[in-house]
């Protein structure tokens, strides 16, 4: 049985209400229903933040223990240096995800702070690209014992 | 009868004691009360935050009703893609509001990632620039009854 | 008693005919005369012109008397450093207007020549911007005497 | 019962032999034997190619047909657009895959032509990323049904 | 009667096939039968490839001839010097052909490394370019006489 | 029969005169006359000017009609938006025309304003290239009708 | 007796845990503790905060006193506009630290907002270098009696 | 006896009248008989425009006799590539004059079209630069005949 | 005696016949024999290929045994990723030759992305940089013994 | 006891003399004795001189020895890639030192070749920064032995 | 009577030997003889050197006493920021000279770090330039008194 | 018999003692007796300095004559316009030589301004590259004669 945090950044507590033809219809907490029930055995926790500073905080305290941890930072992503070295600074592999494809938005969504202290990034999967994480997460962590 | 939310972000809570040949000496809060005074008959709502997350909490919590929004997001406009992110996420209209001309100052603030998301941009008439934004949008909610 | 002119740009003389899904279908003629109309009480001057030059010429012109100046200067905002010269070298205020939300446009519309020489700047209203930089000008000139 | 193509681009024959340090010490044929196995039921296709213009031969072969395809184009990523242009020419879906983070490594990796026009991306997650990216595929070919 | 090779780079054999509301519905092999037949009593070739090198090597084959060329190079204009330096190589001109107008596209479309080496460019007039390019090869190929 | 204004900016009433090595030895008004001998038949009509102005202000008036414009701004190609705006505003199509080959010259002649709004363009092939956009022009308001 | 604030940004809170290598094996609020004794006589007062808008909240309520302020704000160094601008709007002076040599670490971590609105900056010192900003502002307090 | 004509472009017909900080009390008119006096048995003209085209067209007509110019385009000289090329186009040698140092101005008064196609330029020596910009081109004529 | 492979890449075919006043008059192929007389008693081999693909080929082919490299890739050198990775995967060293001195040419020639991994670049010294090359691989293998 | 270098570039001979509302009135010899009686019982040197190549010998001479350098290099500081080299070849530890805040003053003095290479830097503190530096290198010595 | 010193920088004693296509025939001495002549009864002085520190020593020997200085400052004029402060440092006038047209050259000649800082500059009149330099220096000096 | 000048910049003095990870533990004393001894018969001079202006000065002093100069211009590479001139204005012919792989380290080593006007450049190669330079020179010189 393995840890993994979803962290999701901020604008993502509106999915489902924001933008459907970019995000799509789904509420994410409806999501991390199905979630839990397919990954069932294992200890999956949410949380959701507009602000840098809390999100920070949070990889902060969860961070130095035995778990996985799935980011999506969203615009975050693009601007936050201080979220990066958070990532950095902590001992957990975290694995990037992007619901939409940002290569294919704005130039300002190309560039990531946090890819290159992450294990690696999840783009463009729509929801799917939390569960293939949560997915590798586990591996991971199996094969580190 | 329409409601406008006035939001002030990053450091405006200094206006009237924060370099005021650039400012200006009035207070926004006694101006505000002006405001209140020239558009009674119609709600005028007032927030200020120092704080990103906090600003797009609010943007979140009142953006989707049948209100029109002021945003003047101080240093926030030149930085913040999440707030970006919020106002294109919201349904109401939201006007961008500048003080002083930003334009004549340094280079980093000449540019907005507010300005393309919003419906348009009030630049460098002072709290005179409020003012106008209100009218805009109260003519605005009026014409889509 | 004040005296204010609008000035637009290239291309300008075909509001109302020339992509109405950007610029609305209104001709600026009878926007013109409803603005006089609102303003009753108040001289209000027209100028139109293509070319560079003539521009330039009309502020001279007028600019150094004790009146308003509202420039919609189309495509030169972009391009013009003779033009913005002439708006720095005159006497009287000038507000930057454009119709369209030029930030959501094309990336050379992002930047004016004219912003950081005029007294500040109303992008993205409609013509309803007119009105507003009008407003603000006879409030201005009246605190002026 | 679906078809997945897997289509790997320059220096990636040498996987197993060349930089271990960076790319594990596995060779792909080896992988792909495991990855065959593990989605026994399912048509799984190799093919791999130093040459720009053979790995467009191959996609417009296979592209138009009712596949799926996991593209690791290696350097071509950075530089080819004849390449992003097949993939956006032909019909079947298209998921990037990079082994190692290539936001970790040189500047020049940070830049993809293909992740605007594929579905999306799985970047740094070793060989696992194929397994991934097949499995998404599998799901998203099952939906459309 | 003169000699003119028509040479097409790489995913315009999809040409008829691939977004059509780009490049339109023709295949480019009934087109050059039409081209034959217009000019008639002249000898046109046609040669496309996929691979740079390729291309190389038949610019290689046929330049040193008595031939007028005509290049639509596709993606490579954008990304290879090693064809601009064939076509500076060889003794024939070369005129450059695109169908779709690049310059409305992405902006990885507006620079070709071609466009200087050869005698010039016939951009975004469909299948009539080629037309117009033989046409011009042909009078220029009769006046060096 | 068809209508086509051909419309040439700053400088191009020296050619003959100016840097016959770039532009050759003869004048522009007496190719006109080989060119209306040749597309007898149709009404061909000719228009220079050096002011910017004055070629948006021709634009507007001949461009709603049903013509065909071959148009060669000359400089203003590289630096007049106000021009490009023109040739979006009107109904007509137009050709973009420059004699000689500008991306073997300074970099600055490298990026056409025009370009992305005409339909497409002819560059490098001299006098003749004025031919081959009439042609063009003739045969698309042909089958337009 | 003077009174000096200490303020530490995003992950500081870290030191002492994170990357040793770079920041050192001491927690700060060990470090904080030899700095009191160091300049018993004087007031120092320490905070930190991985939340910009705290941050600016905590400039905005000492900073109008007759106070010196050591800032290191971390990544907000970087990023920051709305930080910078605090900085600017207090009368107290802010001398800029940071433990780390940031020119020789990522580019991105070249480039300081803060550094043009402080008094000066020390960088690459270790703990050390907030004990010399101490001595300079108290000196520098003591100067202005 | 050598004929020289002085040319100056946008709002230099301001002299005098306009930020004498930056440009003198001066009118140009006053000056312009001085310098008549001064080289008294030379025919000097002056011609000032504020159109970019009225300019071009001055330069065609008198550049192509035995004259020497004396060039201040004012702003064009960082925005026109037509006045530019009209230099080039002519025979006449030209002189670029400045009145102020545009080099200690805002940085896109740094750069000149013009300069490269010029003779040299006098930059920042206020009217006396008219003065020894005449006085080169006498003896420069001189030495030719 | 020690085995050195010279490789050519794209256009390098035409030595002696393609612009002489830059590559000189002699075939490559009479130079080989040269070379191979003066370094008698070693072997030397050369492969030239107009495809990127085929050189990757052959470094993958020779590049693993006890041979060094002469590696003069043309135009791929200024674009090619996946040549240069192909050359920091294999085991033999590789030293880059240019025939003309590339730095006094086109900018886009100036870059290499071959030469960081790479041993070391002779550049503008005509043939005899291959001899030079060959001479210092030699040693350098010898050395390695 | 320890020995301290410190070291002044280009024009730092002029202090007291040059610009004083950027560098104070004191002159450097002033504040050396100031120096060398507060650090009495260490060995202080002085060396200044406005030749590049001079201060590379001067690093050399004493740079192999157990001593800490302060460095100012005045200009050479964003120019001098030579003096940073010699920083970096030498034993010594490096302190860079600045009179003014270089980062609110022009752009091309943000950048410092030096930074990357010395020890740290200390900015803007005025004459006060070169004391602190010497303390900061006492003690670094100190803690070495 | 007024005193003028003329400094050259580096490679300009090579002056009638050096490139005479671009810098003439004449040794500079045989031209400071003429200038003696021609404004004798002022004392003029002349220095050259090709070291950086050797010129900056120069300026700050002469440049605080009643002298005008002209400098030509070679290809320090694009790399030397010491120079420019040795410039700014000085009380004299100082005007910038060049002989070749220095923006008709390669684009690294064409940004001055001095010209900002120099009263003018004079550039691409040959030797005649540095006679109109001392002219105008003589004016100034006089006007002054 | 030919005469060879080896030319060092700045720190090369210090090669055996700096950095020999980078420059190797050989004195280049030491390797030049060597060179002295391989190349008997041809006259071999050293010169060193750490001065800009001191290198142009030897290369005006030693270049116009019938030798051969290697040139390592060290730092000053990347920096020295002066030096590239002296290089151009001189008539021997220069090869460039480093001893490190210069473009395998920071970036600001990747440009030389020496390498468009020497004939060639050999680098990476060690001090082997000296000695390639040498010989390539005593060739050219010999096939000059």
């Amino acid at each position: 049985m393995a840890e993994i945090h979803i962290v999701n950044g901020p604008n993502l507590n509106l999915l489902g209400r924001r933008q459907p033809e970019i995000y799509g219809k789904q509420h994410f907490e409806a999501f991390f229903e199905e979630l839990k029930e397919r990954f069932a055995g294992h200890r999956l926790h949410y949380f959701q933040s507009n602000s840098e500073g809390a999100l920070i905080d949070y990889l902060h305290k969860v961070g130095f223990g035995k778990v996985g941890i799935v980011l999506n930072a969203g615009a975050y992503t693009h601007t936050s240096i201080a979220l990066a070295d958070a990532v950095a600074a902590i001992a957990a592999p975290v694995v990037e995800v992007h619901i939409s494809n940002v290569y294919a938005r704005e130039s300002f969504r190309h560039h990531s702070y946090l890819a290159p202290v992450c294990v690696g990034s999840i783009v463009g999967l729509g929801f799917a690209g939390y569960a293939l994480a949560v997915q590798y997460l586990l591996d991971a962590l199996q094969h580190e014992k």
